[in-house]
């Protein structure tokens, strides 16, 4: 913390601060300036309310200085974090990026089955699907909710994809912690700090969407909440934010990528579906993304879009993920990355024949 | 819903979309005009995703028109709703404004007992404390709990002031709206759309205020949520938005009053405390929330700002809540609305003496 | 400047730092803290360039301490600056609050001179009028140019209103200077910093409209940028800014009147109208105005809105003007101010019977 | 435009808005819906007011459908626009990046030379340079003005590459628009339609940065302004937008590179230094920008940052940007795309052994 006094500020007005201060158990270290006097506060390991000293007579304004995040910090751990699924090729954090893909909902045994073939041919390692929909009326589709856990358990037997899928809420965390290999939290969840703590206790890696109007540090913090309840693999990712702007459904900000990464030991992927909330504009963006240096990316994919219950106008067709999955690979070598199409491509080949 | 077609679309591309449109079982009404044609949808009960029209060839763009809110629409009910509490002459919503006041937190059943005399003297008619809080640390105060719960009824016995606290999830939700009168849902979790459906199940007044980076139609569609469970005591509450603006913590938007008395028979009030985040800007915007047409106010007031254990920076002392409250009475009177001060000195004057 | 090294920083870093501060001929001084160290520089009179010392070794970030504007500032002068039209009881800034009104856009004598005399009825004493309009569109209506500023210097020869016109480059500010009283700059002109220096020049006061994304800082710098040419009559105008919000054209930012007041002289306005976009709102945001203590109000009229050239939906009627005088001079004293209405009614009350 | 009445309104309302419409000289179209009613407007090549509509009884809201821009648009011209250069291989807008790099301010004639000869080493085709600068303080370094621009004259004549610099006001254009060979328009004067519609008027390309707070309509339209009078040579370019996200000083938007391919012909470049503020995000930045599909990259380079005169903190080093052209032209491939290196490589390498 700084106090930065005002240019006419008196030498009695500067020791009121410092003695506040001292009587808050902290150290003041006054710094006289060719200007105005700044007093530097040290000694805060919690929170020094900055409200009490910025009303002090001839206070200019304070600063906060340090950080409140701990154990996302590079600060904490230097090496980058890496989420392995045992018994699988698959991880998210290392060189290999991670692509997770799959319809907004979960609405039939066969749609999921149909789109997942398509996402495993051409390279996915992850499976995503609503089964609990966050949706802004309450007379949208709500999700098949535990129906569609059970068909992502399906789905994983049978394409060996692990299974990403958000809770909604406590009850459903529980469900999702039990079937799904990644517990997601939405966006509009990034501070129930209730279910965050609750996806601390948990034992499974969880996906967290960045608030779309979250700061940095907020974003972090959420993290933190999780990892302060003793679970260590926590998921970043970027899926746009509000503003003004009025051509895509929200502003996808790449630039956090680097200015995570530059912080955090986390993985950071991102979400051009969402981010744009545009199927022509998915391609471009998961091209900049992986560019950028995401981790992975998060694409919704839909096999007949036209008829998809929720979000269909961003889902982008599987032949233009398979487009998107060639793209990326090739943007990805650049960075020294790779996209696993390869082996995935082997794996599954066979199916498509069934 | 209206979709616009591109200049130079073609007789075909019209017919497509008009086909397209009536096999999702609407009605097609194309509008040929001097640039373009346009092409009106009618019939549509549920959603119709635009994104499938969206990609179809010849198409410039698709427009929403019809709302997608009922129970809060005017539409529905044109009178104000006003909100009464039986045995006391409380009430949110009509000429009166309602006044909520107290501390950020409850932090002793001191703290709470000397904040609510104050208040109630100066004319509150409501009470507002946090037992449970959502903090953007997790290492920062968690608030007392049932403990802070159980010292606000109190209050209520003591002052004859009515309860409001905020319920952050489902377990807090169930005590909360067992002690207190006004269940209060933060901006954080306004669209916790679990949280709003629990509190739509209980029978208490519901206070939502507005996410940070909420429109107006998703405010309104939160409420909806809310009604949609059977609970029609909705209050809705402005407290700051998130814009690139840092001279306040969030910025105030008032124009949202207006809108919603237009669109909605919902009251609305406004937090100025958490609006600007700073003690010296609560004043001033607490006199324009009143000018605008606000139906009421939420103040943090604390009687020792220096020690509060969270948020003291924008918690007003009792002699400025006071000021407030002439300002604003005398302010409401040219709106021909009252602020009942006089009543409530009288009822509690006594207090004052033990 | 403050510069604050990383928890793991070396001796190293932190000493290199201090040695790059004072080699650019400022004064380091190292504050060693609990978690980590920080360095306040001092002994800068101009800008240090913050990223050169942030990407450093072992730095974390750099801080911005000293504020760049001097002569808008409260410690360069600390009574508020009162703007007088010598030969007339008008001023701005003062106890009486300044209520400047009039149409959008000149469109022709006949129409200038019916809203003049209405809003001279009504007790204003500025009279607004484009002559030339900053438009989106090429192909809109661009303004009548030097013919409306003739035909505001008859409306304040007839009415005794003084002149309130926009100068959107500087061919038009050298008429606007000549025929006008006050000349302003628009928001999207805020930081055409040649025209600001050229307004400075002028001898005329200044009315400087904050721009759609502008902070509290660049808007006083803009003032600053008039200043330091010499012309100190600056006046500020709050006007609304660009965010996420849909309900309004733009969201109107009243926080930013206390915020002007805090740190400056200069006297501050609301322009409602713009602020709003709409009709509707602008009664209720121009009470709210008042209330929060602006020094003066900007509000469009027009006769017949519904055939005016631009901006019609936002321009209010005669008789809701007058409304809007009765009410916020109601507003206006409860805190300790006027709006001059009864002189001005005297006046001009022979002319309604031309 | 659309009409959208209120569900309740009466026969007589909708007649009345019809007749009103027609009365201005359109056509009304009526459009009776399930649940309300709407009205089409055609026949409008000009604006209709929406907010005369808009206040009409039993209106519920005014929608605009046609798009006003039309120069700009696909509509007209469905080709993309490449703008050549005589007697240079140098082209902005065709299948090969065009990249402009240079320092944000000319401060000497040695680092100027300095500067180009890497640049131009390093592949860039484009050499920019600030002469005027936009500065937020008047107290800061405002540029070497003409005498900047005669260096950059010479910089052509011994490197080959071609001339960007900012013109901020009339007096600057007629300069720029003798020594440049592209004429930048900043985000600051994006609206200062006097400026744009002067630019128009030159016969050399303009290079239009998106303003802070700009919408793609915005942008479009103030391209649509320099278009009107004559000049088609429009580059435009996104540099960032303001937010409330704080981790970098703006929010590089790049979604608005396909929305702008998707409208208009115009080629759209992409500013990371000034999108992030910050050296550290310009690689990861650019690289973001050229997958995306932008049509080139505006870098701030300097040999020196550390004793730059204005952005330091930006400008990224010769190293970096050999680096940056090496990884983008790589990316560029994956596109279809090439970044010229080899041809400039070989002309200039004769000059670094001067």
């Amino acid at each position: 913390m700084l106090v930065v006094m005002k240019a006419l500020a008196t030498q009695e007005e500067i020791q009121a601060v410092c003695d506040r201060i001292e009587s808050l158990g902290f150290r003041a270290h006054p710094l006289p300036g060719a200007q105005r006097t700044a007093i530097g506060i040290t000694g805060n390991q919690g929170e020094v309310d900055r409200g009490n000293l910025e009303e002090m007579s001839g206070v200019a304004e304070v600063i906060r200085v340090s950080k409140p995040y701990k154990l996302v910090s590079r600060d904490v751990k230097e090496d980058d974090t890496v989420i392995r699924f045992p018994g699988t090729s698959a991880s998210i954090g290392g060189a290999s990026l991670a692509i997770i893909a799959g319809p907004c909902s979960i609405e039939s045994r066969e749609q999921a089955f149909a789109i997942a073939e398509q996402v495993a041919l051409a390279g996915a390692q992850f499976f995503r699907g609503g089964a609990y929909k966050p949706r802004t009326s309450p007379y949208a589709f709500q999700g098949l909710g535990e129906e569609a856990l059970k068909i992502m358990a399906e789905v994983r037997d049978r394409f060996g994809l692990r299974i990403v899928t958000e809770a909604i809420d406590h009850e459903a965390l529980e469900l999702v912690a039990e079937y799904a290999d990644v517990i997601q939290i939405g966006a509009r969840n990034m501070q129930n700090f209730s279910l965050l703590k609750a996806a601390g206790r948990k034992r499974k890696p969880v996906l967290l969407k960045r608030g779309l109007a979250a700061t940095l540090d907020e974003f972090l913090m959420a993290a933190e909440y999780i990892m302060s309840e003793g679970n260590y693999e926590v998921i970043l990712c970027e899926r746009g934010v509000r503003t003004f702007a009025d051509h895509t459904r929200n502003t996808l900000d790449l630039s956090i990528v680097p200015a995570v990464q530059r912080l955090s030991h986390l993985p950071i992927l991102v979400d051009p579906s969402h981010g744009t909330g545009k199927r022509n504009k998915v391609l471009p963006l998961a091209r900049a993304a992986v560019a950028v240096g995401a981790d992975g990316l998060i694409i919704e994919v839909h096999h007949q879009p036209d008829r998809a219950l929720s979000d269909g106008a961003q889902s982008i067709y599987p032949e233009q993920f398979a487009q998107l999955m060639d793209e990326c690979s090739r943007i990805a070598a650049v960075l020294h990355r790779s996209v696993p199409h390869g082996i995935q491509l082997e794996q599954t080949a066979g199916l498509a024949a069934h």
